[in-house]
Order: C-alpha cells, then sequence, then structure tokens
C-alpha cells in the first residue's frame, strides 16, 4: 500500500510527444540526451526512488527530524539513501561539466524530479535546495567561489540552503534585516535571524552552504539594499578541507502539518560576534541574483504538486482495487471501490490532472533548456518568455492540484484515509506547504497577471492563447468522436481564457485593483487550459499511434480517454473562472475592515 | 489569534429573515422559542463556546484524549466544561420535556451546535453523539427504556454513542458480522468489533449508552438482517443506579489527522462472553431506525462543515488584519495583508460561502421543526420533503466548503499557517473528517441523485429549483444594481440546476451509471445554488431593511455586499458544473482496472 512505481510509461510518453526530446538532444550542450540514454535514466531513477527513498516516506513522516543542541538528526535511513543518491551522480545531472556535472538538460532533471518527490518529498527537498545554490554560484559567482564550492555542491558532497525569510518578512523581503557588515580581510560578519530555512541544519552531508540575503549597513532601503551573501557552515581551507565552525546554528526546528522529515530551521546568524560571509558578485544585488535560480526553483516547486498527486494516486488506486464495499453493475457480491461510478471519477480526476500537470511541468523544462540552448537567438528570446508565463502557471495550478488530489486520495479511502497510519493523510499534509513556499500561489497569480502580462503588453501570453488555440484547431481536424469533443472543450477554454486576457490587459494601467483582484482565478483558469492543451497534443498523438499499430495500444487507449475525461470533466469549469475575473473589485474591495468581523 | 467570537448578529439575521423564528414559534410545541428568548439563549451560548470551550481547542488538539488499559483520559479542562455545559442545561435544548428537555426546535440547537464546534469540534462532537441515541431512543424506545436512560441522556449526565462501523463494513453496512445471541431472561449477548466509534471511551461521564447495530443468528442476509441494541457501559439498576459493568472494552484509540481530542475507538464487545445488549423495538429492523436518527445526524456533520469555516475565519481576519506584507493601494509602509486584494477575495470566500451555508443550515433545521411541529398534515408532509432533499446537499456542501476555506485560511497565513503553533493548520486537519463521517459525502451525492431524486420522480427538486427560480424572480424585481445583479447571477444558476435535473430525472431509470457519475458535481452545484438562494433572500432583506431605516445599517450593507460577492465569484461556476453532470459516464467507465496503473 505504501509502494511508490515511477510512471516511466507516461513519462516516455510526454518526452517524445509534448517535449521532443530527439529535437531537445539536437541543441548544442544537450547532444547527451538521446531518447535511448534518457530512457535508460528514468528506468535507473525510478528503480533508485521506488526502491531506496519511498520506503522511508512513511517513517520519515513518523519520526520527523530532530534537534538536540543545535544538532539536527535525519530519520533513520536517510543518510544512507542520500549516500547512493550521491554515489550514483543523480544530483550531478543538469549541472555543468566543467565542475563535474553531467550536462543534461533541465527536462532530464525534472523527470528525475517528480521520482524523488513522489517517492519522498521531505527528502527530495535537500536535492532540490541544493539545485538553487549551484545555480546563483554559477551564474554569480567568481572563479574563486566557484573553485571553492561548487564542485562539492554539485556532486552532493555538500548542500545548499536559501536563506529569505525573517519573522517580520515573508513574501515581503524588502522587510529583511539580517545584517552584513564588511570586514577588513573583505569578508562581512553576518548577524540576524532567518526562518523556514529547509534544511538548514542536518546530518547528510559535512558542510552546508548557506545563501543569505542580508543588509549592509550603509544599502538602500526596500528591496535595492538586499546582497548575496555565502555563509558556510564550515568554513573552507585553501586546500579544499574543512575548516573552523561558522558563527551560525540551528536554534529550534518547526513543528510542522507535513514535511516532517524535513528540517524546516530557525538560523541565528551571529550570536558569537558575527558569521563569515562571502559577498556573491556586488553588493545591492542580491535580489537579482535570487531572481536569476527563481524559475528553477518555482518549477520544482510545481513538480513537487504533482509528484505528490502521483504518488496519492498510487496508493487511492491500490486501494481502490482492493477494498470491497456495495453493490455495483458488473461485480458480484461486495464490488471493488474502482467499480462504483463516483470512486472512479474520483481516480479519473486524479489520473487526468497528473498527467496534464506533469506533461504541462515537463513542457516547461524543455523550454528553459530551449531558452538557454537554441542557436538562433531570437528563438531562444522567445523560449525565455514563454518560460516567464509558464512559471507563475505551473506552480500555482500544478501544486493547487497537488493538495486537492491528495485531498480526493483521503476521500477514496473513506474512514482509514483519515487515520494516520494508512499513509493517505500524510500526502495530504506534505502537499499543503507547496501552495506556500517558493513564493506563495497568490504571489504566483499577482506575477502573472502583474510582471509577466504587463512585460510586453501582454504578447506573451496571447501568443500563448494563440497557440493553444491553434492546438484545438489542429484537432478539429483529426477525425473520431474523441477527437472532435476534445478539441470543441479546448477551443472554447480558451475563448475563455482570450476573453479574460483581454480584459486583463485593457486594465492592466488603469485598474490595478482589478487585476489583481481576479489574479488567483486567472491563474487557474490558465492552468486549467494549458492542462488541456497538453492533453488534447497527447490525444491527438494517441489516435496517430493507435492508427498506426502502435505497441502500447492498451497505453494510448487510456491516454485519449483520459483526455476526453479532462475535456469533459475539468474544462467546463474555464468559462465560470474567466467570468469571475472579469467580475471585477468592486465587491472584493468594499467592505471596510470592521464590517469583515463577524 | 486562538479566540473564538460567537457570529451572533448573522445568527440573529438569519433567525429573523431566513427561518422566519416568529413564524417558527407559533407552531404547536415551539411556543418557547420566541425571538426574545432565542435571542438571549444566543447570547448565553455564545459566553460557554468563547469563554469555555474554545481556549481548550487548542490545548486539546495538543494533547488528544489518550488511552491505557481501556481507561480514555480527554485532554485537560474537558471533563470541567463539560460539566458547565450539562449543568446550564445546553444538552436539553431540543429535547421532550417529558424528560427533562428544554422543547426547543431544533433551528436553536443547531445555532447552539455552530457555537460549539467552532469553540472545539473535537470537543463539540461528544454531545452530538448523544442527540442520535436520544432520538432513537425517543421514536423506538420501550417505555421501560425510555425511563432507564432518557432523562439522563437527555440532560448529558451519559452520553451516547452510535456503533455502526466494522472492519470490513464502512459504507456498506450489509457486511455487519457483530452478533447478538437471544438470552433466556430477554436480553442479548453481543460479540464483535466496531470501529471509529466516537466517544466510544471516555471520562466525561459516569456512563456511556451504546447503540449497537448487530445480527441475530437467524437473521436475513445484508441490511434487512441487522438489529438495534441498547448496550450500556454500566448496567442501570431498577433503582437507576449504576450496576455491574457491561462486558465491552476500548481495545485502543485511532491515531488521526485531525481531531485529536475527540477518542475515536475501537470497541471490543463480549470478550468475556458477550455484552449484554437490550433489544430496541423489533429484530431486524435496526436500520430503519437509524434512518430516522439520520437526517439530524448528517445535518449536524454539515453545520460542522460551516463551524469549522467560521473558526477559521475568524483567525484568517484576525492575522490578515495584524500582519504587514508588501505595498497596497491606500497603506503607507508596509500594507495589513487585508489591503490586498488577493487576500481579500479569500477572506470574502470565506466570509460569503461561510454565511451561505449557516444560512442554508438553519434553514434546514427549522424545515425540520416544520416537518413536526406544523398542524396541516399535508404542509407537514411537504417540509418533509424538503428535508429529505436538502439533507445530502447541506452535508455534502457545507463540509466540502469547511475543508476549503479552512485551506484558504492556512493560506492566508502564508508559511506561518503551515507551522501547528499557529492553529490554523488544526482546522484544516479537523475539517476533513466532515467529508468523510456520517456517510461520506460521495454516498451523500448517491443519495440525493438516487433515492432523492427518485422519490417522487424528482418533484421534490424540481419544486427546490422553482423556488429558487421565485427567489431569483422577485429580486428582480427590486431597485437596484446590487440586486439585479445578484438576480441575475442566481437566475442563470438556478437554470444551470433545472438543467442538469431534468437530465438526470430523464436517466433515473434507464442509464444508472450516467446518474451516479454525476452525482458529485450535481450535489456541488446544487450546493451552491442554494447557498446563492440563501444570499438573495439575505440581500432582499438588507435592501429592505437598509431603505426602512434599520440599526445595523454597517451590517446590512456588509450582507449585501456579501451576498453580491457570491453572486459574482460563486455562482458563475455552476453552469460549467451543470456541464459535467450532462458529460455522463462514458470517459468515466472506460478504462480497464489495468489502464488505470502508470
Amino acid at each position: 500500500m505504501f509502494g511508490y512505481t515511477a510512471p516511466i510509461r507516461d513519462m516516455r510518453f510526454v518526452m517524445r510527444e509534448i517535449v521532443d526530446i530527439e529535437g531537445l538532444s539536437q541543441l548544442p550542450g544537450c547532444d547527451a540526451a538521446t531518447p535511448d540514454t534518457v530512457d535508460a535514466i528514468l528506468e535507473e531513477a525510478g528503480k533508485l526512488a521506488g526502491g531506496v527513498i519511498a520506503p522511508l516516506n512513511r517513517t520519515g513522516d513518523q519520526t520527523g527530524s530532530k534537534v538536540e543542541n543545535g544538532v539536527v538528526r535525519t530519520p533513520e535511513g536517510w543518510r544512507e539513501a542520500y549516500r547512493q543518491f550521491v554515489d550514483g551522480g543523480w544530483n550531478s545531472i543538469p549541472f555543468e561539466p566543467e565542475f563535474g556535472g553531467q550536462g543534461l538538460p533541465i527536462t532530464v532533471a525534472s523527470a528525475c524530479a517528480e521520482m524523488w518527490n513522489s517517492a519522498n518529498m521531505a527528502w527530495g527537498l535537500c536535492p532540490l535546495l541544493t539545485i538553487g545554490a549551484v545555480e546563483a554560484l554559477t551564474a554569480h559567482g567568481s572563479d574563486a567561489q566557484k573553485q571553492t564550492y561548487l564542485e562539492k555542491l554539485v556532486s552532493g558532497e555538500w548542500t545548499g540552503t536559501m536563506c529569505l525569510t525573517e519573522p517580520q518578512a515573508g513574501s515581503d523581503l524588502a522587510l529583511l534585516r539580517t545584517k552584513a557588515v564588511k570586514q577588513d580581510d573583505g569578508t562581512y560578519a553576518i548577524t540576524g535571524t532567518k526562518i523556514f530555512i529547509t534544511y538548514g541544519e542536518h546530518d547528510l552531508t559535512e558542510n552546508i552552504v548557506h545563501l543569505v540575503l542580508a543588509r549592509t549597513p550603509d544599502a538602500p532601503a526596500g528591496v535595492k539594499g538586499i546582497s548575496l551573501f555565502i555563509v558556510p557552515k564550515f568554513l573552507v581551507n585553501a586546500d579544499g578541507t574543512l575548516g573552523q565552525r561558522n558563527d551560525l546554528r540551528c536554534a529550534s526546528l518547526e513543528h510542522k502539518l507535513g514535511i516532517h522529515g524535513s528540517p524546516t530551521a530557525v538560523m541565528q546568524f551571529g550570536d558569537g560576534g558575527g558569521a563569515t560571509g562571502y559577498l556573491i558578485g556586488e553588493e545591492n544585488r542580491g535580489l537579482q541574483y535570487m531572481f536569476t535560480m527563481m524559475n528553477n526553483a518555482r518549477l520544482n516547486v510545481g513538480i513537487q504538486g504533482y509528484a505528490i498527486a502521483e504518488r496519492a494516486y498510487q496508493q487511492a488506486l491500490a486501494y481502490a482495487q482492493e477494498r470491497r464495499q456495495g453493490r455495483a453493475a458488473g461485480a458480484e457480491g461486495a464490488a471493488p471501490l474502482i467499480m462504483h461510478p463516483d470512486v472512479r471519477r474520483n481516480l479519473m480526476l486524479m489520473k487526468s490532472q497528473t498527467e496534464a500537470a506533469r506533461a504541462l511541468g515537463l513542457y516547461t523544462a524543455a523550454m528553459i533548456d530551449r531558452a538557454r540552448h537554441t542557436e538562433d537567438a531570437d528563438a531562444r528570446r522567445q523560449a525565455q518568455r514563454r518560460v516567464e508565463v509558464m512559471i507563475p502557471i505551473v506552480k500555482g495550478w500544478s501544486t493547487d492540484l497537488g493538495f486537492e488530489l491528495a485531498s480526493t486520495g483521503v476521500q477514496i479511502h473513506g474512514g482509514m484515509g483519515y487515520v494516520e497510519e494508512t499513509g493517505a493523510a500524510q500526502h495530504l499534509r506534505d502537499a499543503r506547504i507547496c501552495l506556500i513556499y517558493e513564493g506563495t500561489n497568490g504571489i504566483q497569480a499577482m506575477d502573472l497577471v502583474g510582471r509577466k502580462l504587463s512585460m510586453d503588453n501582454g504578447q506573451s501570453i496571447k501568443a500563448l492563447v494563440a497557440e493553444m488555440g491553434a492546438a484545438a484547431d489542429a484537432l478539429k481536424a483529426v477525425e473520431g468522436d474523441d477527437a472532435a469533443t476534445i478539441a470543441a472543450a479546448l477551443a472554447e477554454a480558451v475563448a475563455a481564457a482570450d476573453d479574460a486576457t483581454d480584459w486583463l490587459i485593457a486594465r492592466a494601467g488603469s485598474d490595478a485593483q482589478s487585476v489583481l483582484s481576479g489574479a488567483t482565478a486567472y491563474a487557474r483558469l490558465m492552468g486549467t487550459v494549458a492542462g488541456g492543451w497538453m492533453m488534447a497534443i497527447s490525444a491527438a498523438a494517441a489516435i496517430r499511434g493507435l492508427s498506426e499499430g502502435a505497441d502500447d495500444a492498451a497505453f494510448l487507449e487510456a491516454k485519449l480517454i483520459t483526455a476526453r475525461f479532462y475535456a469533459e470533466q475539468v474544462l467546463p469549469l474555464a468559462a465560470g473562472l474567466a467570468r469571475t475575473v472579469k467580475a471585477g473589485s468592486a465587491s472584493i474591495m468594499a467592505l471596510s475592515p470592521e464590517q469583515f468581523a463577524a
């Protein structure tokens, strides 16, 4: 009941039909990612995820990470699993070969990331955080800094953190207070308290490289006065060995709703006078540097959303096939739950939306790769714009789904779903954080209707909507009732998205309250329609494969039916979402604070 | 931050404008419930809930109820609170004066029930379960049984349980195995295991009266062979004192996602040879007897849904008013969260849907009172039919909302919402059970499209839809933009509900798979529209009150805006739900079990 089998067949389908992994592997720097190699990587990653990491999920939740006198102990077995992960080279997949990386596309790393997070989200957070540190150093670190830290971070021998949040500064980094005072030797003395630091302290590796946002004494107020520092747990000697313990410590761990295995630390910097920090790049440009790793980090959280939905789905499916209750057509005696239409609808909601979100996640990952590696500069720019648009959609929509579908998984279990020993409730608890960290889904939605919609007068979003409409048109030309149904549903949903987009563009400069009031509904609308777009492309590919007599007919038939289910049961909600966007801000903003009280 | 203030002003509004408490108090047997008396009761209940019960919610969650050697210890302070509750006569509100009850309408008890459950849902479950035992005994017990048990249960000196579920029999009671063998003295020897028994064992009272479903040896198979027994923890002597300990024990307590304070027991009956049980009514009619208390029990769980939403709302509102992050129009420096449109939209989603659900819950409670007390037999029958239709809607929709809005409350807290000490996460965990117990929401939806839709060829549901449409028409005749907007939105949503209803009626006898496939979406549709109906009536009353220069103008304005918000942000989703109902079963039922696997 607690097992996990990586959905490799579906990943391969997405790689082939959505991502065009063949085409991707022909870009300069992506040549290692031939379809065969990618297949082999997915296969091996699936073994590690299912065989080693997944079995630690339940016990990790029960035990949790523990802190005593600043020393954090991760749950039993986590060190060994992490060791296997590092030894197998899994941490280094997407990084540059110069520092030991395998130079594989983000797309491949993203498929693997789904597996780690399906297997054990609390565990998977550790490598996820290291990615950000590698990216920040690669992009903005000095040669000496790269030399000192990158190889160990790329391999996973050391891990990284992101120290942003402070008690008074969550979504609003302008309120940061952590101080950085330049010393005579060019280093900085860092003092302050950081909270919600994921894997801020742990026992998986010898060293931890904290990336810390802080202010120098004379820095401008607000976000323009934030600098980014490397603050290692142990200072690193010139020969690469570990030196002195830095002046930082884990003051406590949070007691959280979920991801109990992941140590979420309150980090105290400089209690002894100041932790030694090394400036990355220039002073006061810290937030800008953070932005360079934000897209990938947000994509990774989006991936966590559907990763947990996949795990919850597998568990609910197993239960629905085994548990017998009530009569159903076609069953003698008490029927397996899966034979009841209402349960089956729930399973299809899980299956179809998880597959749609996976397709969109890998599509977006591939767009990041294309934005980096495509030779034509104009095409690169276009790809980058598509990435900018997709990131808040994927982060918000996938994580909303992750939580909703984990809840659906609990529901399929009935009373057993509410009992912790079943494990379904853990997925629900774990999934809930994804809507919050790396920018709450409200922040994502505001980013979408704000920065992303206005960056080019809405043209990047209009281009996306047009492309989704073209996919509906293309499917209309395909024969058969399934294609016609899916195409019609997508066309209608796209029209709603187009309408809402125009409405927002028309108000972008003049009516910020209305634009912001519609943000969350619009983001959900765009995610819903984009998922339908992915399923329409998938349906077209399935029809093509079936007509060509492909081997895996049962899989392709299932894909086609799943796409039709999405068209019939999910896309019809798009029109209503568009209308709520267009309702504007009047009834949202009218009450006085006193009138909110009961 | 953890406080609770009963929303008495809104309750009074609902009593006056939705329930017509004045009219209700003129029915025979309801004369105690004059508006003034009801006001006073709500006021006093609010004090007990906010001052005594609410402060125990957080600590109850942290400690939980504990079991040792079959003895259950509830969290600190719970005994004292329960004692005050009983001493104040709160347990006896809706029961017959003959056995010490206050003979007040279910409507009044329901308003109080919201308060107990907002204050502390895990605690509130205890009196909630006792209600069922009182009702079953009142309706089906012998005179001697009533004499022995009712007074103590009515006062709350003893509590009651419902022992239905067994490991193999959850939603499907046909699979029950607990045995009842008739003894020479006319009692029955009960043996078997019951699970998920709420307050199956506790230290709040001296005795616990278990109502147990079991089978006699020669009973017919399935649900027609189930009998209902009284199985007290302590046998009761002829003089009313407690006698011998019965042969039953709490084997363990479940470790649950939420409601930690509520002891959910595995109950072992007859390990020592057989627990003494007393047959209620006749053999093999147990399920029928259970049905007589089912409506009220399901209503009470629906009430828990919006009760927890109200509590989550109050907590999120307090946080949103206090916490400052980011810039917002009209604020200098960092703005309180409540000034951000996206946060405010979330608060309005909580406020509007909670108020709509409260109105519908009390409307339904009043309909139960009317079905019992109205003099005209035909009007009683009509009221009863309305009750039958509303119960699955209220139970499913309110509890779906309770969970969703508790999640919205977490989201408003950002990262702090994910940390347990904040308390927002507890509401989410507690709320989740309401979608499952007293019949899962899937079961409710199937009841609605099955038994309730077919009981009179759909006419009861059609009558409800017509009445909702008439409310839209009536509001159209009212002057002003708010009335017009709300009326138009409701009319359109009602049309969608009518359409979906006709579609289901047309398939009721011929296409069970399609009817069942649409069940959950239809139930959600009906809840959404019925909520809009309540808000439309509320809006009309608010407009009337404002035009008449009522005292509480700020409240009435808020009500009108809140109704408009519901019309603009919630009702537009109805049309899409109707379309998913009408999509039928094809894509839901097509996959083979193997095709579900990844």
